[in-house]
């Protein structure tokens, strides 16, 4: 079958025509792919950022398909666990170390399975899961958003942070950004944001404290300067909730700031299955369509990447199938 | 009548045996102190260290007295606010700018006001208010300890961790600490924790991973460098309830550990009404009995000061009154 393959952090990943059907793990079913789309954690993969990585293991999480003759999506994650508030050290994504999306047929456990969103194609529900879950767990579950709160959401362009834009609003908050680029302030601002901030400058946190005020959530992925920045926008109770550290490591940390107003710092990553399902229903519901950036075919893989890492897309870049 | 009097940050607080009687505010009663306990509050306020200094101010948070015959403590927090989760704009602490606790009497308003807890006398009751609303709120509000959890309290000598160490035990928690001192080291260990190490030396976190693992729980009022090595002794889905910081701002936070192991990170600052008649009840059902340092009378205050500055006691410094 036609698939994208992992080989090695020094040659990265080939597009092979014959790659050989991997079998079908017990408990597992075959989907047969029609889209797939990217996520930085396949860039980390071909960097050599991720822990675990073997050659020879098809890469990608997100897929969209058909089983037994319906449309589907799945949850890409496996073994998540018993708990809600964290995932077992059993739990992985397709995509490494199991094989992934990025090809023709892909094995899950068959309760991964739920019937794609109707009112989403292929390519825009293939979009959606491991991004969609993400954001749903980074901004109901752990940052709790509430209607009518202010959310204030870093680096809006992003594939996560598209999905916490569009979620927040449709959940009824009022909804802020920050972004580096002056055309995505302006796509934005047209999707219904109340303020965007541009973070290149010192003093983007003084502008956005001056212009709109404290915030009762922030969602953040870059961490590094930044983070003792977007905590001291938190209104007294505010949350933080860290999905990722693109920066590293944060310096300044104020304990005063921390506690005096009474906040909370929160670690969010992927989510629970219940977190999927909570997730699918409200897309169905507040009938959300995924932000699609650029669509390639498998083929062209690697100028999918370049893409990516270009940083000028604007939501998410999808692979063609079948 | 007598009292330790606030005049400024150069001079600090004198003894006055004639201070006259403020009048007393409207919708607050009167208690005839019987004795006061110190908190690092006033050690702030003596530096200049506090917001909002005011001279001809009687110091002091904490005290036990007599109320219409009985014999009483009282919460030392005024207007809290309409939220359990922060306190509002107008919350305050007696001692600066409201007048304290280290005189003869003071006023609060009736609804402040509890039984004493019977298996306690004046002196031991005195040092319970502030300090046990603190810790109460950090490890069971905020830190949500529950039974059979293993929690960490940092520093274990001070007032504050003292407290949370006797609750963790008195709750069922599995109860862990961290001391400068191999004195107070060997006083923890009486009082039945799991194991206390020696923060001294660059490997304490490393020492304190290898000999009891991870925890679910972090009391800490230190912050600075520390903070980051007590994130890192987390289990999956843990908590820090950070409530000071007296090593200052806390650099190499890593937001990788936070998000991958759904961590929390939570300010805590003394606490609700409703945390202190939740404290005081629980301090009654467990017949928890305040660990007092030394005792003074009123008039030593600069001696009571110079004790709590030493860094050497061990629990709370009382003074008596009448």
């Amino acid at each position: 079958m036609k698939a994208v393959v992992f080989e090695s952090k020094e040659k990265g990943a080939t597009y092979n025509e014959d790659f050989k059907s991997p079998e079908i793990p017990d408990d597992f079913v075959e989907i047969s792919l029609k889209a797939a789309a990217l996520n930085k954690r396949d860039d980390f993969i071909l960097k050599g950022l991720y822990p675990g990585l073997r050659p020879n293991v098809v890469l990608g999480s997100d897929g969209c398909g058909v089983y037994e003759g319906q449309p589907v999506v799945f949850d890409p994650g496996i073994n998540w666990g018993e708990s809600l508030e964290y995932q077992s050290p059993d739990y992985h994504i397709l995509g490494m170390p199991q094989h992934g999306t990025f090809c023709e047929k892909v094995s899950v456990p068959k309760t991964n399975i739920f019937a794609k969103p109707k009112h989403l194609d292929f390519i825009q529900a293939s979009a959606l899961p491991l991004a969609g879950l993400t954001a749903y767990r980074a901004l109901f579950t752990r940052g709790r958003l509430k209607p009518g709160q202010k959310v204030l959401i870093s680096g809006g362009g992003g594939g996560v942070a598209l999905f916490c834009i569009q979620f927040a609003i449709a959940s009824g908050a009022r909804v802020y950004s920050t972004t580096g680029s002056e055309d995505k302030k302006s796509r934005l601002l047209k999707m219904g944001l109340e303020g965007v901030v541009n973070y290149n400058g010192n003093s983007w946190d003084m502008d956005f404290s001056r212009e709109f005020g404290p915030v009762d959530l922030v969602i953040d992925s870059a961490g590094g300067d930044g983070l003792h920045r977007l905590v001291n926008l938190l209104n007294p109770g505010g949350t933080l909730v860290t999905y990722g550290g693109t920066l590293g490591k944060s310096d300044n940390i104020s304990p005063q700031v921390i506690f005096w107003k009474q906040l909370n710092i929160k670690g969010s990553t992927m989510g629970s299955p219940q977190d999927f399902k909570n997730m699918i229903r409200f897309v169905e519901q507040h009938q959300i369509v995924p932000v699609v950036d650029r669509v390639f075919p498998l083929s062209d893989f690697n100028k999918a990447v370049a893409r990516l890492r270009s940083k000028d897309h604007f939501g998410k870049i999808v692979l063609t199938i079948s």
